[in-house]
């Protein structure tokens, strides 16, 4: 850090150590905590964290941060997997797990405004006896701030699509420390440049997220889980690409090839079979999921899968998807010590089968261990590199795949994140992804925040 | 018009000249055509009128524009209803109606890449024989370019989304003539601000849309129709929010109040009983809608509605909604020879009925004849006002009565338009409901568009 940035940082941090207290915090420990995030990606420290508990500090912060150009760096829960959260030039990471306030919910509306810092599991505790549920479900504990700024999203987007389609509003901090309001808590809305969606996704580097209006769906009267074996990627996948062309509302659909099974085996004792595999889920009335259920048991049936087991018992259910859950935790079990380099991608679904195929073969014939998970009902799979710490070597054969992984995705119209985002390790990919529309990108950017303090070095600046 | 304004669109055009020949139109009667849309809304002409063939063509006419300091306005079916294709500043109308080429269909993928020109009836006439549809359903035969543009929406969003969700990605020409890609044919991406979501609904503001990649649906397997007559407003509106509440996955849930029907009965002949009623459809498999359908019959008692009756025959569906969709017209049978002062919003549903029950006091109190139909499953409902036309008066009241209409939606968290969009018409509504946002678009527009010829005068400049 150079002097006048130190200083410029300091003095910040002067203007708010007396309202905040010990709430601004700058021992080693909680900014080490807060300059990384789940990626195996280095940390780089804050200056100092500021645990917000209202939205009129976050604007406070802000205001400081913007009167002496200090960058802001938003840190919700501290799951994202590109290393979002990296304070790559100082600064002040903003705290938002306080803001955890339910301001409202509106069960006749089916819609939730949250602070940004709520969690969905909380979100979702917090409905129980409502009868309705906030479905998106990224795996982590993610705060609602953070899924929005990520454009999250998981295993239920197949049916209930992505952070995209069930934002309905936000407030938003801006740079300059002004405060706006985007949407509104109706479906639809055709009255102004939308907003809400040019937030969602742009991983704080536009403003500050501080609550979040979401839709939220009514709990399925029935809920039904399968697995499915397969001898073939291909199997699994026709299977999937026919249930979804036959417009079969199917709530989950995840694919685990052999390496998953094995480490889910290892890690979370299901005894499966180790061949490429569908867990499936279920959503609708009785006879609905009992319908949806056969249409798809005889749809495998015609690609080789077998043992299709269909079961309402929720006992059946948590274990399946908790095991599916746990992969992350799981890679462990399969190279004991091992750092995970992690990436996802997607594509148009007729081109997955060929995608994993392809994938699996680089991973043939390379020294490294690949698993290979995916929300396969939308064209989009995470592969898990499994890698020695500090091994470079190791680090540069993950990398050569993984680039070689988004290469052949972009080559078939894909996008080289379906839900992980850009963060800092895919902005080389940026412009290969979008071309001149990266400087539509960095227009934007300019414009909304224009001295570059809103976490800097990411989205809008690099790329 | 100044004469420097004269000079420099007489610039455009010798420049345009050679290249467009005939294509290139300055008589009265095309630039009148291209003056106005389906509002009442007095025209304002264009210079000229050019009628592309290729993305090239506008990249050229742009640029052109662009040099001189011209306005540009996009104009696609002309089926707008808030005055957006209105040429207040003169400059040059691009006609993109021969734009029409079907790019390409993926079925395995489930979308359609095709000019912004192409229609929705055209793209579902050559979807025939693939068990694919394009379901977005605005009523007019719009383009889909025009449709993105005023985020569209219609009869069918309340099962299928809007433009918003269903506009997989775009080709846009800049205001300097630039040309760039928007999204990707995946399903879902994280990389990136999301630009298609902000040339969509933009109204032509920050751009020429010139290609739209779409979603597509499964052609469901049965469908069936009904209609329910109900004592009140408040019986039809609560049996949608119980719907809706329950998850049924209705495809259609069309409000018409007792004046709508007894306009449908003068021009279609339906012979209904003039009392609030509402037309659906379901889609699913036959036990599907058999279930959805038995579902609402029981909630429609419930609230006092008679004579539900679900029939998957095809004649009686299609005299069904055509006699919705013909709608618009059936207004001069109710008081022959008048204008049409149509406006829309869109309120959370649990406001819906009182919104609606507040417009009928309204219109009952008022000289006018207004007539409110809905797409109620999101909240969203429309008022034509029946005016004589160039009756000052009548045209005042019509206003008072929209403004009154407005303000109580934006009062209940609200939008100004569900899916009318803002035109000319609606900019005093902008600033209303969102507020200082207003600021961040119009700093959005001065990014993209910092010379402001991207149809002036309207969203990003005014408001």
């Amino acid at each position: 850090m150079t002097d006048t940035k130190a200083s410029a940082a300091a003095a910040v941090i002067r203007s708010l150590s007396d309202h905040f207290g010990e709430r601004l915090a700058t021992s080693e420990a909680i900014r080490a905590q807060h300059g990384r995030d789940m990626s195996r990606l280095p940390a780089a420290l804050p200056d100092a964290v500021v645990f917000v508990e209202s939205e009129d500090e976050v604007r406070s912060v802000v205001a400081s941060c913007f009167a002496h150009q200090v960058p802001v760096v938003p840190y919700g829960a501290g799951s994202s997997m590109e290393g979002h959260t990296i304070a790559v030039a100082g600064g002040i990471s903003i705290d938002m797990s306080r803001m955890n306030r339910i301001v409202a919910i509106h069960p006749e509306d089916g819609d939730a405004v949250v602070e940004a810092g709520v969690t969905r599991k909380q979100l979702n505790a917090h409905l129980r006896d409502t009868g309705l549920t906030f479905p998106i479900d990224p795996g982590a504990d993610a705060s609602l701030g953070g899924m929005a700024s990520t454009r999250g999203s998981g295993t239920t987007a197949v049916r209930y699509g992505t952070m995209r389609e069930n934002v309905l509003g936000l407030r938003v901090v801006r740079a300059d420390g002004t405060v706006i309001r985007t949407g509104t808590r109706a479906r639809k809305s055709s009255t102004g440049y939308d907003l809400t969606r040019l937030f969602v996704g742009a991983e704080g580097t536009l403003g500050v997220i501080t609550e979040v209006t979401v839709r939220l769906h009514p709990i399925p009267e029935c809920v039904a889980s399968a697995i499915c074996a397969f001898e073939t990627v291909e199997g699994a996948v026709n299977t999937v690409i026919e249930t979804i062309q036959l417009g079969v509302p199917i709530a989950r659909v995840e694919f685990l090839d052999d390496t998953a099974i094995r480490a889910t085996n290892l890690y979370s004792k299901l005894g499966l079979k180790e061949t490429p595999t569908l867990f499936l889920e279920f959503h609708g009335s009785p006879a609905g999921v009992a319908e949806q259920s056969e249409t798809v048991a005889a749809i495998a049936a015609e690609y080789g899968g077998s043992d299709f087991a269909w079961s309402t018992k929720e006992e059946e259910r948590s274990r399946l998807w908790q095991a599916r859950h746990d992969s992350i935790y799981s890679n462990k079990a399969l190279r004991p010590g091992c750092d995970c380099y992690t990436t996802d991608i997607c594509v148009p679904i007729s081109r997955l089968a060929e995608a994993i195929g392809d994938a699996k073969a680089d991973i043939a014939t390379s020294p490294l261990i690949g698993k290979i998970i995916g929300h396969v009902g939308d064209g989009n799979f995470h592969i898990a590199y499994l890698i020695e710490p500090d091994n470079v070597a190791e680090l540069a054969e993950a990398e050569r795949l993984a680039d070689r992984l988004v290469e052949r995705a972009l080559a078939v119209g894909g996008t080289a994140s379906g839900e992980h985002g850009i963060g800092l390790a895919k902005l080389k990919y940026l412009r290969p992804e979008h071309g001149e529309a990266v400087d539509t990108m960095k227009a934007i950017k300019a414009a909304l925040d224009p001295t570059g303090i809103m976490n800097p070095g990411k989205l809008g600046q690099a790329g």
